[in-house]
């Protein structure tokens, strides 16, 4: 039908697009030429403003109907960090000893590659096939998936199933699949307190006093044991502010950051109402400010992950392992509109200088995609 | 014998001399002059280097043998600090409303006017009386007292007992006499721990968690409940310096500086051991670093402080309290020479805008100055 796509080029071309968030470089008109050449209709949208914009997405279906797969990613990379800790050009794609070494060849522009090029050996006769591609994953993930998703509801766009590319083998290709994500709250503690001369403590109110007593309690305290899916919540203090040069002085404010991942026995809106109460128990004059990055789910094992874990013990001969570690993915909103895992390479190289990839892996990964598709529309 | 001498004249011509640690701007050589006028030998000695230094000294010395009776004081003072806070210029010394205004006027020019105005008038006929005036004791106090104390004990300088004209009273001139002072010591506290993301934890070592689970450990402790003559030691958190943007980041390293005020039933070494002792229980990775910057003394309450109390009480009617609160001075370095005792003018005012003294409690102030020295001569 149509012409065999190389993982391995379209990987590099992609990677030759400096795509570090939220630019896009050219990035989604090389994948979107790609598609469209293998009869894809392709939508592109560009939402939002700088700094954190303005941020390309793209959208690309073929076929109707059900049932309907889709396949999701993001086109954006982190920044090469290092320079000078890399071996070769970050954005030359250059292949040394049978690795692809790049920014962003494993998160996540060689799963993308691979995904296209199985589609292309695999376009379905019946239901749908479609792209979800954001270029706003590493960012703050505000002018991409979200409202791509959005649109998607409004033009009847909605899949049956989607799989994320994200790279969440760990020592070899196939060794995980992701079911869920744990979810993530950010929260700032600020304690104002009364500032005075350390001589007189019955003249001041010590904010940091107040505060590490509220974060004592905070980390005191066993969120849950964790349960058959998920690891035990986890809560860490991440910064602390004062910034009182004076060491006869008290100051007068103490600020605190600290993030939770929590598992699918909390709720972000419940461990920040719990926060606020422990604060105000210590004092009132404690402040609570959260952002929830993203609720925990999971998409409990089934069919749908049976059948990755198949496609993957079939081409590679690794038992797969079911798992909800980790960071965050595009994968938490994507939740909303239907059954989602992550499945993809190898990633212990990601974020990092070298990043890097077995071509080997390029091509092993295409079969699986190529089998999970030939399956699903079985 | 010698002529009257104006306090009030006399601390304004000392204010006049803008003498902001380490500067003396002539407030010395104002005060050599006087002295050497009424028959005082005086010795000038300038140590020290920039930043700190160079810093003026004064010695000054009248008859000889014993018994000899020291005052002690500084000619330093604070900064104007915020100068739009001021109703007037701060080193012009205007009298308003009976009042003298002017940085220095409580800390601590008045008291050495008012003893130099008492010493013209009582200059005694057997025994010695001096002076012992730095220009760094608002500052690190390094180039001061401490090696002018060494000077006096290598030239037989000695006295047999101190007054310190330090601002001790309250609400009224003679309500307070400190008898002793508590010590003080900051720590630095640095947590060693191993970054990592905090979607990982098991592979991060969270520094800020052994900060807080030590600071938790240490405020939580009751130092001791006070004595007779010494409030309850007291610990403060006075900074904490994580200094991490990133809010999925665990940080590598957390820092807190605290100060101790302490009593006699603590040594600062000891109080030191302890801090190490809680911050090793917790984890290897935590350094403790410590100044001493005084230990705690009490001049046990005798015939000096009596006397002093009995000519408040002649002069003014006020009935005295002995007291160790407040801030350290540099009665601790002389505890070391003989008996000391501090007593000076109304403090409320002192290091603020608008610092003032009443002008007739300058001229009480020498009254009873002058009563102490006939009293210690009798
Ligand atoms: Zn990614
Ligand atoms: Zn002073």
């Amino acid at each position: 039908m149509s012409a065999a796509i190389d993982p391995l080029a379209l990987t590099r071309a992609l990677i030759h697009c400096p795509s570090i968030t939220p630019r896009d470089e050219g990035a989604q008109a090389v994948l979107a030429e790609t598609l469209e050449a293998i009869g894809f209709k392709v939508w592109r949208h560009v939402w939002g403003e700088a700094p954190d914009g303005p941020v390309h997405n793209l959208f690309a279906r073929i076929g109707s109907g059900g049932p309907h797969f889709a396949f999701a990613g993001h086109t954006d990379v982190v920044p090469v960090g290092n320079r000078d800790g890399w071996s070769v050009e970050p954005f030359a794609a250059e292949v040394r000893n049978g690795q692809l070494v790049g920014r962003g060849a494993a998160d996540m522009k060689g799963a993308i590659a691979a995904f296209v090029a199985a589609a292309a050996g695999n376009i379905p006769t019946q239901g749908s096939l479609s792209f979800v591609i954001t270029g706003d994953e590493e960012g703050p993930a505000t002018f991409g998936t979200k409202p791509l998703l959005d649109w998607m509801e409004a033009t009847g766009n909605v899949p049956d199933h989607c799989l994320v590319g994200e790279p969440t083998s760990r020592h070899r290709l196939g060794d995980m699949v992701k079911i869920g994500r744990r979810g993530s709250v950010n929260v700032w503690i600020r304690v104002q307190g009364a500032q005075g001369h350390v001589a007189y403590p019955h003249m001041a109110d010590n904010p940091v006093r107040h505060l590490v007593n509220i974060l004592h309690a905070l980390q005191a305290r066993e969120l849950d044991i964790g349960n058959a899916w998920f690891d035990p919540s986890n809560l860490e203090v991440t910064d602390m502010t004062v910034g009182n040069p004076a060491t006869n002085v008290i100051p007068a404010t103490a600020e605190a950051r600290l993030n939770i991942r929590f598992n699918d026995e909390h709720t972000g809106a419940g461990l920040v109402q719990w926060i606020e109460k422990v604060a105000a128990r210590e004092t009132a004059g404690a402040s609570v400010e959260a952002k929830i990055s993203g609720e925990a789910f999971l998409t409990e094992p089934g069919d749908f992950s049976a059948l990755l874990a198949d496609a993957i013990r079939a081409e590679t001969g690794v038992e797969t392992e079911f798992s909800t570690s980790g960071g965050t993915s595009d994968a938490r909103f994507i939740r909303r509109l239907c059954p989602v895992v992550e499945f993809g390479l190898p990633g212990q190289s990601m974020h990092k200088v070298d990043e890097h990839v077995a071509v080997d892996d390029l091509h092993a990964l295409t079969r699986i995609y190529g089998r999970i598709l030939r399956e699903y529309f079985a």
